[in-house]
């Protein structure tokens, strides 16, 4: 293989860029060519595409977003545009492509790959929620970020003794709430992946309030419901003076962590040693610690991430 | 004098818990002894006070929030009230009080002082909307706090080529907005102090983008209208990929800026000063760069705090 | 069990404070009491030991530092030491003991064991050279510490177009150097685990200036050499407008990460588990990404702990 | 004036680039055209010289370092590298200059002046030690990032039960050791501007640890003796447990804070104001809260800048 792609696609997270410089440098290590498509599958298929020389990715490595733009695009998912996208790759020489993002970037891959056109995703999302890896590039960023608020929120709390909800992004994942709840000694977790009952919510919180404490903290993930209508619900359990706080957009940005930019390096190094070998239709990822390469059919038909539900007992026994 | 009171009270803000140290160190030094009330005036007529030696105010310069707490309190805005307070200052021997929060919290030391109770104020509020100071205690922070998720929110704003309104704090004052959107580099700053023509700003928007800018940043305080509301009226101009971000709760807490630190520990100090003094009824501030003690009473009739509005026509022309 | 003891040991971490927290709330959730003691191993054989209820482990997880404190303390190495730290131990009444700390805590807790009293080791260290895990707590809050100042001395080696030589703590393990420098995007890693070639070195930065390149960054784990004495040898090869900048104390404190939060939630978590099943002479660790708890005596015969030095070659073909 | 030049020169500081940013929109608001000159008077000379446009100042004003590079360039002192520079200016048609930076910076402008060109000096640099200003650009995020690296070493100190001795930057100026060592709680603060004596800095740290203080921390401005000296010094009076931290070129990048920025930013837009007006040889600063301009001759033969002494008794006063 003489020539590469990459593409950034779906929700911003930090440690793209870390992916992108990755990928960029590790093929021209190699001896390849590397080419930027700006804008996803957008501009995939619009050929929005330049060369990316060893400086394009210079002082990328700490930055948020992503330098390559983003965008949805759900024509992708039909015939004619995934035919348009490879008739583009065709046209600049591109003979494998990295995709960095998340389900729908890759659904992309896969198509691309069917069509005889090796693509490897790469997993880039705050939300942690995509198979075949046990953390996205972009998630310990964001849990920091929650964490930073959370800690804030806490001296609010403590200071005129109030009880918190505190909602976090995460539509059908939990591991955002479960992380930074663990981490920030939230009283509470609410995740989509576990029930619970407000009677006892109220009632630890209570405890908590008979016993002195000053704060209470609880993170709730958007998908379960919003942090207005839990207050308003826990409202008829008794007064415990709250507040609620949505952390929305301002935890998807920002600098990405030590962590994230090591993943991010390793995955991209990793995509670009797979293409290398003509190898498509896998998804990078890490498991038990170890990076991994599993194939993309497999891997999002074989069921949806699971968040690490220990954390959900752990904090039941420490946090009160 | 040989022993003085302090509390704070109203909103907490960052540095409080400095200006406390500060007001108890300086007693200290200076041969008196210093008692905490709890709670701001609700603890006060409770009774809820103690002793504050040198170590009680040690680790706590770099602590958010407020470690007496803080309470509303609208009962004493009643004579009955006032009483009650002085009564328990008596109890406790104590001949002076200093009282660090915002508008609420001057009231009161006015009250007390009124009654011949020596009462001095320390303005602390992130909203900086307190008159007789050019800065209150708590506002360099909650403006770097804003900042933080401006310039994570730009990341994800040029990403995906989108426009964001972003709702600070301020109902009735336009300083976080002014300088957190000078800092950020906001397209547009929409404050209760100044009016705006939605066509211009929509105009403004529509030039950046036809010039390939990829952000924009509209930072929005939340007295003139919600963001969702702002969104709206903003949409009916033109699709600019809109999106709304609502910081709260979460700029309120955190570690002081150095600046904050510094600001509130002048301030304790100089409350001290003037109260051994004997002088009472005189909040203090900073003009035009030096600490200054102004009349409670004819500050709090002299109209309120402006902005410093200048910083609009600057905005105006450095921000496109 | 009905009554365990924890301590810290050694150097300070960021993160031993929501251990300690774990280990106590866990205990009390488990029914048992729980008591701290101050000072590490010196304040064991002191007898510098009180009860620690729910609230006095509230508010700490997101300290840096250790509210136990800790100390230096080769005296327990000796029988007569540890003789008399057991004697402390029966005194009140405690039956188990967690030890948070480094290699010589380990040490401590094997004693204990050895001599009948079950001790159960959690590996607190920023250095991660813990046999038996492969992070250990602080780990990940240090590495986003010095990178926060990698970022800051890109931005003067950039404008000033200079070289930096950073040298990083870890006299004999490169694990803060490793993930720093990858995470940092440094030009080169200069550790005790792999040796270097300081003509490979030069001609490395002479080829990035030979592109344009305006930055140089180095990390240098102290262990190899000082930074001062690398500058000197790499001077002998060319002028590359070479400066020292050295990161000691301040990288060793801090509020933790979210990683180290939970890293030390489970740890804590895990140990009063164990103590609880009457076992002792175990250290926790985090292997492939699970909860594990080793042989002490193993795990320290077993040899020293090794870096992921795929990290080395990754930073080779991604960095130039 | 049609079309003005600007350059950063001198040690980088944060806010250079919103400056730069500042001067380029305004400019270009007012009608000019702006001209960025590389590598401060080095680039002036060799004629490294570029059109700005709106865009190459856009997501510009929250990076640390100086886009447009800095260097040394003694020679510019000379007549020879004076008239070059003017040379270049005029070959590139640029009529009036800023030059944005510290005291040499000003020295520049004051040569160029002086031979008939236009030049204003906007004072940037992190040690606050020009005269003509209150405060410089750079110097708010300088003491932040002191102050983060002091409340992460008192955890350290408190942990251990140390004396640390922090070394801050600062040949002739205290003023970042004394903003920090408010800020930072130290128990003393050394400077070049006011005597100390060492023994009674020993009489005051004993003093605290029979009270039970914990830690000990002594901001120590580099201009008086370096950390070790002082540290051995220290030890001849009894032991501390001294332990000694360099803050050194760390404390020079970043992301400049909010004040920094809305400082660069009026001074940049107010340097084009006066270039406007045919105006040259002045420099901008901030006097009591207000922007001002003041001759440069008479500035710079003024005297030096003074800091702010009183923060030297406050501190007294209030830490210990």
């Amino acid at each position: 293989m003489k020539r590469i792609g990459v593409l950034t696609s779906g929700g911003d997270a930090p440690g793209m860029n870390a992916a992108v410089r990755a990928v960029t440098r590790k093929a021209i290590y190699d001896g390849m060519e590397v080419y930027g498509i700006n804008y996803g599958y957008a501009g995939l298929v619009a050929g929005d595409i330049r060369r990316l020389e060893i400086a394009d990715v210079g002082d990328k490595i700490q930055r948020g977003g992503t330098f390559l733009y983003s965008a949805r695009y759900p024509e992708f998912a039909t015939l004619e545009g995934q035919l348009k996208g490879i008739e583009q790759l065709k046209k600049f020489g591109i003979e494998g492509l990295v995709v960095i993002g998340g389900d729908g970037s890759y659904h992309g891959a896969l198509a691309l790959t069917k069509h005889g056109f090796p693509a490897v995703g790469v997993p880039g999302t705050i939300d942690n929620d995509i198979p075949g890896t046990d953390f996205t590039i972009g998630f310990d960023t964001a849990i920091n970020t929650v964490l930073e608020s959370v800690d804030r929120i806490r001296d609010t709390a403590t200071s005129h003794v109030r009880t918190f909800i505190i909602e976090v992004m995460g539509r059908n994942a939990g591991d955002i709430a479960l992380w930074a709840g663990v981490a920030g000694g939230a009283d509470d977790i609410i995740i989509p992946e576990h029930n619970f009952d407000m009677s006892k919510v109220a009632k630890k919180i209570q405890e908590g309030r008979d016993r002195g404490k000053k704060h209470c903290l609880i993170i709730l993930a958007e998908g379960v419901m919003s942090g207005e209508k839990f207050s308003k619900e826990l409202d008829t359990y008794g007064d415990f003076h709250t507040r609620v706080s949505v952390l929305g957009h301002v935890v998807r940005g920002g600098s990405p962590t030590a962590r994230d930019r090591v993943l991010a390096s390793k995955f991209g190094w990793t995509a670009v040693e797979l293409l290398q070998q003509g190898k498509g239709g896998l998804c990078i990822g890490i498991k038990d610690n170890e990076i991994v390469a599993s194939d993309i059919v497999k891997t999002l038909e074989g069921g949806k991430h699971q968040p690490d539900l220990s954390l959900y007992r752990l904090n039941n026994e420490i946090s009160f």
